[in-house]
């Protein structure tokens, strides 16, 4: 076993440095005074070197190809697979690449910044241009199908490639574009309380109170996590023994952090619920950002949008806001949070439309690999298909192109992956109901019998399965987009349509 | 400038990682989970082996010895001498034996906590021999003059050894033990309201408010910095633009949190105000305990327990706290604040006895270094020698010598340096009397003449001069412990003596 203890120690460090890093980039989102910016992206830099450094070491891969003579456990192997393949990845890019991107990475970030205040897209234009370009080598180094925008695709979801996405895409398009013309004559949909007449004054005190309650009460322990707060959203872990959920208070509006921090429990439960054996090796993580995004979503929605979740605690809701929800039914208030209603903007859409605009996005990543359009074609188009999805023009880039950090990071292909997520759940969603009586469990305020059916199922697995594997074994069928597509109809029509 | 270059971007290397140790323990010490403890530790444990690797590199070693052929600037070559100095004490360290040192904090914390709460010293004694029995040889891989404890000393304040502190506590104990016997005759001392009467009710909330605007008050920038909470007050920076200062909240006693920020802000703005051409080098950063010392118990005594301090901004601690405050006379305040009373627990020691709880650590770890007495005598000879000093008999071990977290980690020879830290304040002191008003800028509630001072002869340099060329460079003079003397014997005087 000695080239397996060569890579032991190795992956201690990496783990490591990993952690490092990722401790720091957390600190820097929460709580880092607003000037140690500069200074501390200094050290990150440095910090992603090393990682580099040690990711790339050729003694490394020596040993990894070398355990293949060695007596390994099953885990033991997947480590090494999971390693060979990520050192591969990342060995195929020359180094004065990999160093390039990290630096587009800042300044398109900054210049999306900057772009987004002044309103003006041909700010970030010149630096998104070269992330663009540095992306199309970056398919070259590692191979490609068709489009290079199938390389890219791959990073966040691996075996999804542009063929299963324009499928998937079509279909959702095809089915809930007509759904959406039918909500628009609904008269119970007319007559619901606007979700902004749930406005008011909320305290951030007494927010904070009611999040603590709140995902304590689905199950977040406070001995293993914390509930920090953020300018974004966002869930972290270091291992599967400290998990930090981030929320954003909204002074008028207390559903916006609710929300939030469902969507971000969803996150945190899955990495929190990850085996101790794989926590800490390159196995520890959600396997990929479809699945990672189906947990969030469905804590989300599937849960946290339902009646039969509120019943129990909607009277605490009541208590500590009298105003305004002393005078709305909890029947009122779970139309009011399902409000369906065409917007701008992708963070604050409803769950009918969320897909819509991602698959605004979908269609113009692929147009610019594909090298039919530029750069500089992105604001009109943008334009024209939200239109065309949405029935809305944009009156600004900033609430138009410019309104998703994402491109700025370099991180293309990963949209699609918030659709496919949803529609992972619905799957899931599918096939517990049938083992547990899901809204009978929630009316008696017992979450554990959800959330032990996706650890057993899908958490405590991290990345020692591919998502296709987890959904054949969970469901005992392929992927299909027909139980996001049936969830979706079902839900609307006995929200909105029942009349009919 | 071949050899300088790798020193450079070796430096980068090892600053990132010691950047990354200090982000995780603080992450630890502040808002981390209760039990992600045990895996966050393994990873500190990997990033401590990689900062060893990284630092005892024989590349580095050789690039640091070539860099004399090459036309180095002064700053280049302070750097140069400070990792040769910290390199040629790491290597002389064997791997296995730096290895069992840092297992050896880790399980005598933990036995040090148990111990206390057992009030048990049986179950701290075994492991305590082990790390004095380490530092012992840690002594001799260094090499010692006399007793291995110059060893220990020379790591926490360079060039003072046990002739020197001999003569420090031995001239303070002849004068401050006298000067304790004649307060105790103090009719003023007697009539003083106790600083238990300032207890009361204080709401957390209203602390944090309150501290946030004494630390801004006295010149801490939250764009560079952040205000903390963790259950030992401490501080640490990250570099000059990240400056972390923590405190605890006391719900009956709202001064104990009030001089524990004062105290962390003269570590932090030392940090803060160090040279930007220094910070994220081996040299940005304080250059000794001692002197680090002598900037925080300036802001917390010297300057904190100031009439003239308080007097602009006594109205707003009564504003805040109408009780007990409203009634309370700001003299009366003062007094109060400043009262003397021996006291068995170090921490919430007077000003003047304080030293005396030093001296009294520094007598047990010279017998215990230079093999006069052994581990297990340690609890006797802690009372016997309260008893001589002060008066007073612990009634258990956790009140005694089990009272502070220090030998647990290994830390001998540390405790003089706050004794010295205050002395050395003192020195500083009455320079900066003869060319900054102090008690004028202070009753016009202008500190940053004060941290100016401190700042343009102390603060800047950070590691790029010693302690003493600090002192001579500052006051024009050798350390001389008799300021301290003047200093702790004038103020008592005036403050309970002046009807004698």
């Amino acid at each position: 076993m000695k080239y397996w203890q060569i890579v032991e120690t190795h992956m201690k460090k990496l783990d490591a440095l990993h952690h490092a890093q990722n401790k720091i980039t957390y600190d820097l989102e929460t709580i880092a005074p607003k000037k140690s910016f500069n200074q501390t992206a200094l050290t990150l830099e440095t910090l992603a070197g090393l990682y580099y450094e040690y990711l790339t070491d050729e003694h490394f891969l020596y040993a990894l190809e070398n355990t293949k003579a060695e007596n390994l456990s099953t885990g033991q192997k997947q480590i090494v697979e999971e390693y060979l393949k990520e050192v591969n990845r990342i060995r195929k890019i020359p180094l004065a690449e990999y160093k390039l991107f990290a630096k587009l990475q800042t300044q398109g970030h900054s210049a999306w910044i900057s772009a987004r205040e002044s309103n003006d897209f041909s700010l970030f234009a010149p630096v998104l241009e070269e992330i663009v370009s540095y992306l199309k080598r970056y398919a070259t180094y590692q191979g490609y199908e068709a489009n290079p925008y199938n390389a890219l695709l791959d990073i966040y979801e691996p075996e999804m490639q542009m063929n299963d996405y324009d499928q998937f895409f079509g279909a959702i398009r095809e089915k809930i574009v007509p759904l959406l013309a039918r909500l628009k004559e609904s008269k119970i949909l007319q007559q619901t309380i606007h979700a902004k007449s749930l406005q008011g004054t909320f305290a951030k005190n007494d927010q904070e109170k009611l999040m603590h309650f709140i995902v304590n009460y689905v199950g977040f322990d406070f001995n293993y996590g914390q509930l920090g707060e953020s300018a974004h959203p966002f869930s972290t872990s270091f291992h599967n023994e400290d998990i930090r959920i981030t929320t954003r208070y909204d002074l008028q509006d207390v559903t916006s952090s609710i929300f939030s921090v469902l969507h971000e429990f969803g996150h945190g439960i899955y990495e929190r619920n990850i085996a101790a054996d794989f926590t800490q090796t390159p196995l520890g993580t959600g396997v990929s950002m479809g699945m990672h995004e189906s947990q969030s979503r469905f804590y989300e929605n599937m849960i946290g949008r339902t009646k039969s979740f509120w019943q129990p605690i909607y009277p605490v809701l009541q208590a500590m806001f009298p105003q305004p929800f002393q005078d709305v039914t909890l029947d009122a208030f779970i139309l009011s949070i399902n409000q369906v209603q065409p917007s701008l903007i992708r963070v604050e859409a409803d769950e009918l439309t969320y897909p819509l605009h991602i698959m605004l996005r979908y269609d113009l990543e692929k147009l610019l690999f594909s090298g039919d359009i530029q750069v500089r074609d992105l604001p009109q188009l943008w334009n024209e298909k939200m239109e065309e999805y949405l029935g809305l023009t944009p009156k600004t880039v900033s609430e138009g192109v410019l309104q998703d950090v994402h491109w700025s990071q370099g991180s293309f292909g990963y949209f699609p992956t918030y659709a496919l997520g949803s529609a992972y759940a619905a799957q899931f969603y599918a096939t517990m109901q049938k083992k547990v009586c899901v809204s009978r469990e929630l009316e008696a305020g017992n979450l554990n019998s959800i959330t032990s059916f996706l650890s057993e199922h899908i958490h405590q697995f991290g990345k020692s399965k591919t998502p296709k594997q987890i959904i054949k074994d969970v469901t005992g069928a392929e992927f299909s987009r027909s139980y996001y597509i049936k969830y979706l109809t079902k839900k609307y029509e006995q929200l909105f349509l029942w009349e009919q």
